[in-house]
């Protein structure tokens, strides 16, 4: 069954956060190993966003989150930005992998195309704007004031579409995302990014699950859907 | 002030509604008045609403309210149709004002541009396929989960773009909506649409407030702004 829409995770999935990051990293501070700093900026991601899925924080947009990472490891590499909200915003300065806006483009013909982010409405609307990311809407965590991969998030984006969730495909480049959006009942689609995490990546090499479709880029993607 | 941010009426302001609504109805029902049809079906618009802005009933989306008030204007008129549930989203496929595509398109180069309109997300997403309006992002009544004019619905869209009210430009052809998005705190424009109702208009003709700016079709805007 052909889905109406595909929605999408975006870091990792839609843009290559870690070569785009460290670059700017890189420019601001060059003494220091900005694909480290990258790392580590995208390590404490979880971890904070884990306290407000777990209720010991309410709600708070992931804009905030990485401005309060960016000060912890800023420190830890001991540099100090001169305009840290600016560089807390790179994550709204991303450059997508190269098949991604003519892959969106095709699906889009197809079906309704818009993010399911941990990123706030704020944030994946600066980069769409930013990358070209071309979509219908913007969907993810701030519809349903928590984080992936809890259910509810994949929920609320089907809600907001008033789509049965078993009309609606999640994209990404990682397993567990895909695992959570299939037992909140959504079909699932694997595109793998091998050089995510950069040269010497372990996860997310291959499917581990039985996805609805697994294809090499969103190129391929349009051409199975 | 630049605004960073302009959000849109959509029903009047951006589409056609009263001919794109008659249209259809016509092409369906040919003995009847079809603009007395769209007319009769709009003025129930209102009234719907207000018993949620009143509290005397829950969140219901702008979707559901044209289905049970089609139901209504039906039995009125002495039509059945066929597929009421297709007739009902004849509010996901309305024609655009001429200028609004290209005076959208320019706006976007110049601020981020969504509908703030009382249409839900899903209804606002697929009106901007059918008629191409090139948003950033979706905002509206859905993220309040109440209707305008109530000062909510315009605050819920600036904080959604994590940006203060007096940055956000509301955009309409009716002075109510402005002087409710004023009263909430943001920037205001009036773009008058002198036959949304119809040869015979006899409201909004002018603008009736201090509006920040006033341009005659949103190509107008995009040089003013």
């Amino acid at each position: 069954m052909r889905p109406d829409a595909l929605i999408f995770d975006v870091f990792g999935t839609c843009v290559d956060w870690r070569n785009s990051v460290a670059a700017e990293v890189g420019a601001l501070f060059p003494k220091i190993d900005a694909y480290a700093f990258a790392d580590a900026w995208r390590a404490e991601y979880d971890p904070a966003m884990a306290r407000i899925r777990d209720g010991g924080r309410g709600y708070v947009a992931l804009d905030d989150l990485h401005r309060e990472n960016l000060d912890r490891v800023a420190a830890r590499f001991g540099i100090t930005p001169t305009d840290p909200a600016h560089l807390a915003r790179v994550w709204e300065r991303l450059q997508p992998w190269r098949d991604v806006v003519p892959g969106l483009t095709a699906l889009k013909a197809k079906a309704i195309i818009a993010p399911c982010s941990n990123g706030s409405i704020a944030l994946m609307t600066h980069l769409a704007r930013f990358a070209g990311l071309p979509w219908d809407c913007i969907l993810g965590a701030d519809l349903a004031r928590d984080y992936k991969p809890k259910a509810e998030v994949y929920l609320a984006c089907a809600r907001a579409l008033r789509l049965p969730p078993d009309q609606v495909m999640m994209v990404a480049a990682h397993n567990g995302d895909l695992a959570a959006a299939r037992t909140a009942g959504l079909q699932t689609a694997f595109v793998p990014r091998l050089t995510e995490h950069g040269e010497g990546q372990t996860t997310d090499l291959v499917p581990d699950g039985d996805w609805t479709l697994v294809a090499g880029d969103f190129n391929q993607l349009a051409q199975a859907i």
